[in-house]
């Protein structure tokens, strides 16, 4: 796949993410997806499955990380792009520093937990060993009305329950 | 096992953190362990496996943390206390928070890229969903004495390797 500007780029594979996504809400989880690309080669793919493993570590992004070392097995994987529906966690952006992920592109804002600037800034901490280069906004709307939708269905069914 | 003494406790299970570290370091790994208790009971325990699973995410506490939610069948351990060889760093604390963990003890400061004051201090920060209590310095000089053999072997090894 070639693409004339970064900007297709990133439109495109956001969308897949995207569709990762989508098939976390199709599973009752927290609908967030992740994709993992080198160059312009998909090489891993996960979506939110902490409910279905009862792990709280299971997001998206992790599972998509864990792919990509046991494809290159390898955990450095400096060349990847990887593309999330939500700002990353804290427990996310910790494993993209770990592994050396090149760039970050992730859709909508996640004002409680992110850690790309919502509840903390961890990307622009000057890092002793890693800078990922980080891009937020790409598809956000698409991606915030798939989590509004999903959490106002919980609520709708589960009225007095908090997670 | 019963203990007299909140300290006794914490220096007995910072004791068995230990001797996971020990694994690690027998094992040619960055030699961290990791032990969680539910009231006086050992409920898991891990030991650094990053480069044997060549998987940015095997901390000794990440691996802790997920064979506790295979024991519970469970992503919540609200009731649990970890004991770490390491002050965690960005990904390992946030799985500690995400996973609701009620107390966290820590050896050593990591001072490149520890998240409780070193590197950053996320345990400080008001978090949304859950506050974790933070007791450092259990055994610190026993665990820095391990880690500082580690890296002074490696470096006698590998002179010009940089990680």
């Amino acid at each position: 796949m070639e693409f004339l500007t970064q900007e297709d780029k990133d439109l495109y594979y956001m969308g897949l993410a995207l569709r990762e996504a989508q098939k976390a809400f199709e599973e009752d989880e927290v609908p967030v997806g992740a994709i993992l690309v080198q160059d312009n080669r998909v090489i891993a793919k996960g979506h939110n499955q902490v409910e279905m493993l009862q792990d709280a570590t299971a997001h998206a992004e992790m599972l998509a990380l864990t792919s990509a070392f046991s494809y290159f097995n390898s955990w450095r994987i400096p060349n990847l792009e990887l593309y999330c529906t939500l700002e990353p966690c804290t427990m996310c952006a910790g494993a993209i520093i770990a592994s050396r992920v090149k760039r970050l592109v992730y859709a909508a804002p996640d004002i409680r937990l992110g850690a790309c600037g919502s509840f903390v800034d961890l990307m622009s901490e000057k890092h002793p060993m890693h800078q990922v280069e980080i891009h937020g906004g790409v598809l956000e709307e698409e991606s915030a009305f798939l989590l509004k939708t999903f959490f106002q269905q919980k609520r709708a069914k589960c009225p007095q329950k908090n997670s």
